[in-house]
């Protein structure tokens, strides 16, 4: 025991902060980052555990040597998704990276010296081949920005009335479909269903969808999790939370509007969610934290109050390019920052009844808005339900919803001292309609 | 080729009505019946398929020499779930049943005459231990009784506005929570959370749900399902429903009074489910088909519509027995029949937009409310919304509500000419809610 304390302290204590591989300063994925994701090769087809640093992924599989037998034994051998790291908690979350700090440091020989090694445990980010980081067991969506709770409140019933009675209560939140999670790069095929053809009519009629939407959000991967019967303490939240990923929740709001009355979404979201491949851990996060500003007012019953309440300084876009755009071009520039119930605030008021939360849940935060119009993160905003044109910068082009064959890529950071720590890209191209 | 068929053809035409196991007229698992399900023993503690016939189990592990090599491989041999055996399909459960019924006939010797395999392959069924079915991927609950949608609609909006708008065009659903899907006899704890303390409150008391609920529902499980961005079209539905199970959707009906608006019961519902453990083939249940009365009106829309509209015949009860009680008293008798979209409708309507289905789903049914007031499927209805008092038989016991220490017993089946289609139990105490 004394022995084992002894071998681990030095990991724990380990703070170079350079890596001796080469880091561009707008790169996502700088040595401050190292975010996880499961990948493969066309030589080796097996999905296993990469991290992601500058242009490269380093092949965990490869260098497992440098971990402790036990952390190789349960989360890294033979592991085809993070599940099993996600529910290792956080001794063992802390163990990873500080090992994975150590190899990548440039002040140790382990990798850096060996040519062999670095040849097999270093591969080129365009040669991997990305999966799902997780097998997700239930993904959920919450409904936590309160300018767009507020935008589309307002839109459908009025300024006065925008805020549903609990909004300002709970983290509203609906299950969501955990099969059609798709990873970045999926195209999404549009939706058809039933839908209402004019604003007056009250029989629906089956088509493709015509409001077709984007929502950007972040979702976050469950750690440990908890027991059916019992429940996830405040105290405890930040440490069932592994890491973060960009999310495109996208939304039919033809097929969502004719059909949501009583149980809430259902088609008008079930035919795809599209989540970026590397998981940001909140480790990476933590330097960007920001106090909750403004605060939860009124104050939140007691089991969803923080001692320390704080969000995260993380920049986001979305940018559409259209099958006859040259580039992509940015309509929403927003912040989770601007989120006002934290991820802990949801996941311990999911888990309040006893519901069991399992390694490799999903929850995503619900459409991240700001409060100036470019900061709207979804188009019905943008379009203030289709009675504005939107922009697609210089390229001539308009939208109010999406169109068949638009990408719609997702991106974000958190902005340090001369390095991001950035989650890649959550892109997704629009395919047209099934023929039925 | 030609020699497979051989082999296979005297299968699918065995037609033989009788076992050499002695089933008792009123036992739910006839040899007509034949439901699947996993169990483990404890000189065997790995859950492996198993069929009910009588008071037995079949270990089909045991007698996997007399079943097809490529059943075997496929959907037996190491399989700890029915989820294989689900996505098999249509060919294969046909074949696997016909495999059954001749192994389990009077005329045939293979089992019968062998008393060393009788011994290791039936097990007294209360000798076993029964596990989930089927790992859920996802689990999806409908609202398709319209008796029961009238009901509710009725006491919260008033008689002319029962119905939603959309209610008679589309199974009205969401989806639920997979992980907290239990199985019979797990008991499951009072929920707490967000609750209106009166009916003029605005601002919520956290604290144990007052106005808990059973909710009487059957669920079904989903076969081969179709790929993302495709659909399962209603001429292919049928081959898509694996089997049936009873399911007891507990409700905390004030948690969901206060959070559903906009988006849905979700806390209300999380926090269980219970099914039942031995799933009813559809085969099982084709004799007991009847002509879906009243037809849907209106028509509904092209993709919604079947050639030949049926629902089952299947009696359904729920007994409570409470912590002083000698006995169940059944408090309500339901009937499947009731329902006004079918499973096929359900499962359509699901995956139109392109939603994947996946081997093992679960969809329910939404609580089974027949026309008379003792067929309602849920204490909301019978207690009218707390308006009227529920007797427990001649035991003395009145519940508007679940008590703690409640136990809530579904039962079901299908009547023949003198044998049973029917499902167990399925079953589930109320322990007090958390301390918290």
């Amino acid at each position: 025991m004394y022995l084992c304390l002894l071998l681990i302290l030095p990991l724990y204590q380990y703070s170079s902060t350079m890596s001796f591989i080469e880091v561009a300063e707008d790169s996502d994925f700088s040595y401050q980052n190292l975010p996880y994701g499961i990948f493969s090769t066309l030589s080796n087809p097996t999905p296993r555990i990469g991290v992601a640093i500058g242009d490269w992924v380093l092949d965990v599989t490869a260098v497992k040597h440098l971990f402790s037998p036990e952390l190789v034994e349960k989360c890294i051998d033979g592991q085809t998704t993070l599940n099993a790291l996600m529910g290792a908690g956080r001794p063992a979350w802390t163990e990873f990276r500080n090992t994975l700090k150590k190899i990548l440091s440039k002040d140790d020989p382990s990798l850096q010296n060996n040519a062999g090694l670095r040849a097999s445990a270093l591969i080129a980010a365009n040669e991997v081949t990305m999966h799902l980081p997780a097998q997700i067991g239930d993904y959920t969506d919450f409904y936590s920005s309160r300018n767009h709770a507020t935008n589309v409140g307002t839109m459908f019933r009025g300024k006065d009335n925008a805020l549903q009675p609990n909004w300002l209560h709970l983290p509203v939140g609906y299950h969501g479909r955990a099969s059609s999670v798709v990873l970045s790069g999926t195209p999404v095929r549009r939706p058809s269903g039933q839908i209402l053809p004019s604003p007056t009519a009250t029989t629906p009629v089956f088509g493709p969808c015509r409001l077709l939407d984007y929502e950007l959000e972040m979702g976050f991967f469950v750690g440990p999790g908890n027991k059916f019967g019992e429940s996830i303490k405040m105290e405890d939240a930040a440490d069932q939370i592994f890491g973060m990923v960009l999310m495109n929740d996208w939304s039919a709001r033809d097929i969502q509007k004719w059909e949501y009355v009583p149980l809430g979404p259902f088609n008008a979201k079930n035919f795809g969610t599209t989540i970026s491949p590397w998981v940001v851990t909140m480790d990476a996060l933590a330097p960007f934290r920001l106090p909750l500003e403004p605060k939860t007012d009124p104050e939140p019953l007691p089991y969803l109050v923080e001692k320390d309440s704080y969000q995260f300084d993380i920049k986001l876009f979305t940018a559409i390019q259209g099958e006859n755009m040259t580039k992509p071009e940015v309509v929403t520039s927003s912040n989770f920052k601007y989120m006002y119930w934290s991820p802990r605030q949801q996941l311990v008021h999911h888990s309040v009844t006893g519901c069991n939360m399992r390694p490799g849940d999903l929850l995503g935060s619900g459409t991240i808005s700001g409060t100036e119009p470019h900061e709207f993160g979804c188009l019905l905003e943008l379009c203030w339900k289709g009675t504005k044109e939107v922009k697609l910068g210089e390229s001539g082009e308009i939208r109010k919803f999406l169109k068949d064959g638009d990408d719609v890529i997702m991106t974000g950071y958190a902005q340090g001292m001369g390095y991001r720590v950035g989650f890649g890209k959550c892109t997704g191209k629009v395919l047209p309609a099934q023929q039925v």
